[in-house]
């Protein structure tokens, strides 16, 4: 097979968004943002054994892959419309190929995006894909709009990825296929002062709203949301996945104390006029455990 | 070095368009299209030792990363407004982040386009990026839009890049560093009824225009455009370039035979109502050398 027909095969749907003109199989696509709406952009690359490994199937593989992009929009508060895929493979594996391309489009079909393009090239296994969607003009949630004496919520529950990623016998679902919050980041419109996604884990995730809102937060560790697996276990072990592991996708979002929130989620804390992070009990006593954020290099 | 200082120290420009709301820094871009304007999208991998080896220069392989997108967005008849870097590398190299990031400004700030939002990851080195542009609505040029009797034309000289890679003392600088044909795709916009751009060679890419369009056409190979270097040999031995190597990056369009181009070009042939491409010389001898295209696997 070549490029061509591989896209043809497994890549190339029948179903079309009425807002493409050109899809797949011209130099570029053709879409159309709707009037008085802005285009929000992310783009995000999983790589074999650093982001994956064999341990994850090609369909959950394909799934993931768009997951962690919609999750970006979702936490922009955008409404996601479009998407490219880079794919990089060592070689034609045909039925590696139906079961990403399965996995992939239960996602997209779910959140009725449109694959319109992309690029399928000869290397080493790697997935680069680009969401597009798009937001009322002046509409989407930023990081950097955190006001002081806001709450901090969460959606979810946190810490179950890295959880399943130490401990093998945990079902890894929360890891492999995660819901981007995408129905949830829209209608935080109007309603949150900021969000972000929870990918590299809450206190790293959060620390990015603080320093881009020039602001701090106390969070309540005994607060946050735990799945009832994780709760079963000693706050102890827990605390470390719920606080530091990445790959939940979860949105952390902050609104005006006195609102009430649109969705389902956990208060967990308070943004403060003054900077840093600090991590207690209810009681006020101090978090001591260890704190790591995922680190890309 | 971590994925956060590498974008602050190499990736992010105080210039921004006035069209960016967001830029690099949340979790995706914001940016606003042009009312009466569509958007066009785009997005190329080059991958390590498939696109390029040691002998290209980090510097080039930034340049050209872009420069094959801008092309793709050229060929659509669209100007280049924003691109998304997806950059996976092995580890943090600062000299080559500096050249490579050198080349690739080099070439966005000539074309005024601004780099919104990306991912730098670790893994075997390969790029992709994504690029976006717009055109009036309906303007774009599109590879399905060729008509009986068109000419067919191509901007530059073709060949050049293809001879390189095999004659290693011939300059690489239009294999390494490809000016996209942005400003000619734009003028072509009301005059070419079909257009692509030529990275996988003349015979390939005119092939996907003939295929969408459902038309043929016929070539007088001994009209295409040849640089001084590659006319001064046998055309035996340069055809098969000028034919069949890609990375020229020059642009193919058809127009109405009637009409007189409004940019620098050179006619190549004719599009038929008969299917198939037929390689002749003027004379009418038929051209009987190998073709083939660059197949990606």
């Amino acid at each position: 097979m070549n490029e061509f027909s591989i896209i043809e095969k497994f890549f190339v749907k029948k179903k079309n968004r009425p807002d493409v003109s050109i899809g797949i199989g011209d130099d570029g696509a053709i879409v159309s943002v709707p009037m008085n709406h802005e285009l929000v952009i992310t783009t995000d690359t999983l790589v074999n054994n650093i982001h994956f490994d064999e341990k994850t199937s090609p369909e959950n593989l394909g799934y993931k892959s768009l997951a962690v992009n919609l999750s970006d929009l979702a936490a922009m508060g955008a409404t996601p419309a479009w998407f490219t895929l880079a794919l990089t493979m060592p070689q034609v594996d045909e039925n590696w190929l139906t079961e990403f391309s399965h996995g992939l489009f239960d996602l997209a079909n779910a959140f009725h995006v449109q694959l319109i393009g992309g690029d399928i090239t000869r290397g080493p296994l790697s997935i680069t894909i680009g969401a597009l969607g798009f937001v009322p003009n002046n509409g989407a949630l930023l990081r950097s709009t955190a006001k002081a004496h806001d709450n901090i919520y969460v959606t979810g529950t946190l810490g179950d990825a890295g959880f399943s990623l130490k401990n093998l016998d945990f079902a890894r679902t929360r890891l492999d296929r995660p819901t981007p919050r995408v129905h949830e980041g829209e209608k935080l419109r109007g309603f949150a002062h900021a969000a972000i996604d929870i990918s590299d884990g809450l206190v790293s995730d959060l620390g990015h709203i603080l320093e881009k809102s020039q602001k701090g937060a106390i969070i309540f560790v005994d607060q946050i949301p735990l799945s009832d697996t994780l709760r079963a276990l000693s706050l102890d072990k827990v605390l470390p996945y719920a606080l530091a592991s990445g790959d939940d996708y979860e949105l952390c979002f902050t609104m005006d104390e006195n609102k009430k929130p649109p969705i389902e989620c956990t208060l967990i804390g308070k943004i403060t006029e003054d900077a840093g992070l600090r991590l207690e009990f209810s009681d006020g006593k101090k978090y001591d455990g260890k704190v790591d954020g995922y680190q890309h290099f």
